[in-house]
């Protein structure tokens, strides 16, 4: 996809420290690279492997992970969960089942809201995903403090590890950049268009339609431009929308385009 | 993962019509069987393909949707982008970048929002996504109602189409189940412990600490005593986890456990 020429500044501007993800055993290089690549997405960059079944480094995570080497370049890999989260200061372990632990069970909307309440404190938090099998063992929940789960279908409840970690990092940075969007509808290429614009429109339709007799019977004629005026105020015009329309009327009424001071060319752009 | 023995009823309780995804011919096979899977994840099950470029069925697809047969058994194939969506009533265009175009731009949880109000009138909805390359093109985006994009950082904003569908499809399920998860902390298994439960095991603890003159100077006591509280009353004990404490208190305190009319047997397990 092609570079987004207008990035708001307002979606870089994240102080929040981003958690950690951290893979429990691994048995695919192509799951590393494909979670690694849905971190870099939303702005997360440090992974940590916990015992890769098939070794470290892998060229196959690095082709998964499409050019999200400044993810892959940093990976730590650990032999023990222990010694993977001894650094961090909260962890939630993410699960796809009903595990009988007495600890708090989020969405990963609500995680997100206290990791990054953590990560603006620069506290350190991570993310325990398990292994593609049959997730994380007991005693890997254990250390967790709390429990995150995705809100899935109960009858298709099985998420590719990627698919977890994505979930989570979408969570975490709508949450952190108070879901602020790499891109918005440009209200300066597109302002609206003030009401006396509006207005001065529904009265050429009118005296248009007026011409034509399209009121018919007369006294239905407040009513139906009542109706007229109300699908057009649902489209929430701009200023250029205005003036195409009134294009369209003029064409319409078959009379030539009225010689204005300025922008005379847009009056039937569309 | 294994099944999930203990399914809340309330996570399974969606009204809202669920939407179309609608993928814009699609080069890999792999792409729509993750995506299939992807929806399956979430509850959604009306997949469209427009012109897919090795052709329809694809074993290749089948295979990477895991087990999401229900999705790929109803697929539908169309020529043009229009037939696919003719009968929808509603439709978003998913961009990663800015579109010269005056429609609103949403992200996929003020998106799901819209689509769920419609869904719950059984309006159809669907979400157009573009190719592996270039997105959908301006005349596709123009088919839509809004725009949707996500909340990506804005340095690696290039998503695999599986991705994005994912993540649309996880805000309308967390949308139109309201946060519904499959499983939660099971209260009737783990029943919060009462005050006096959680006051009697204090005083039992001070009484011990009392015992080995653990409060020194004398008039820190009070002190103290308020800190050592506030530690455990962080924890929300349960019923079960109040009794685990006061064994672990009687054994440090060399004493031996003392005899009660009933659970006897709980007052030391962990």
């Amino acid at each position: 996809m092609s570079k987004n020429a207008k990035i708001r500044e307002e979606a870089r501007a994240i102080t929040a420290r981003p958690p950690a993800v951290i893979l429990c055993e691994p048995q695919l290089g192509e799951n590393i690279g494909t979670a690694a690549r849905a971190m870099a997405n939303f702005g997360l960059v440090d992974l940590r492997i916990v015992n890769p079944r098939d070794g470290w480094p892998s060229e196959k995570a690095r082709a998964a992970a499409s050019r999200a080497d400044h993810v892959i370049d940093r990976v730590q890999v650990f032999e023990t969960t222990e010694a993977a989260i001894a650094d961090l200061n909260f962890v939630y372990a993410t699960t796809a089942r009903s595990r009988e632990v007495p600890k708090p069970v989020r969405g990963p909307d609500e995680a997100a809201i206290k990791a990054v309440e953590l990560g603006e404190r620069q506290h350190g938090v991570g993310y325990l995903f398990g292994r593609e099998r049959w997730g994380l063992n007991n005693e890997e929940v254990a250390l967790a403090d709390e429990i995150v789960t995705l809100p899935v279908d109960p009858d298709f409840a099985s998420l590719n590890i990627a698919q977890a970690v994505l979930v989570c990092a979408y969570e975490w940075r709508n949450t952190a950049s108070r879901g602020e969007l790499p891109f918005l509808l440009s209200e300066e290429e597109h302002p609206p268009a003030s009401k006396d614009d509006i207005l001065r429109m529904f009265e050429h339709l009118e005296r248009s339609l007026d011409d034509v007799s399209f009121f018919r019977p007369p006294e239905r004629r407040p009513h139906m431009v009542r109706n007229l005026r109300n699908i057009f105020q649902k489209a929430e015009l701009s200023q250029q929308e205005v003036r195409t329309l009134r294009g369209v009327i003029a064409a319409l009424e078959r009379r030539e385009t009225r010689p204005r001071k300025s922008r005379d060319s847009d009056e039937t752009e569309t």
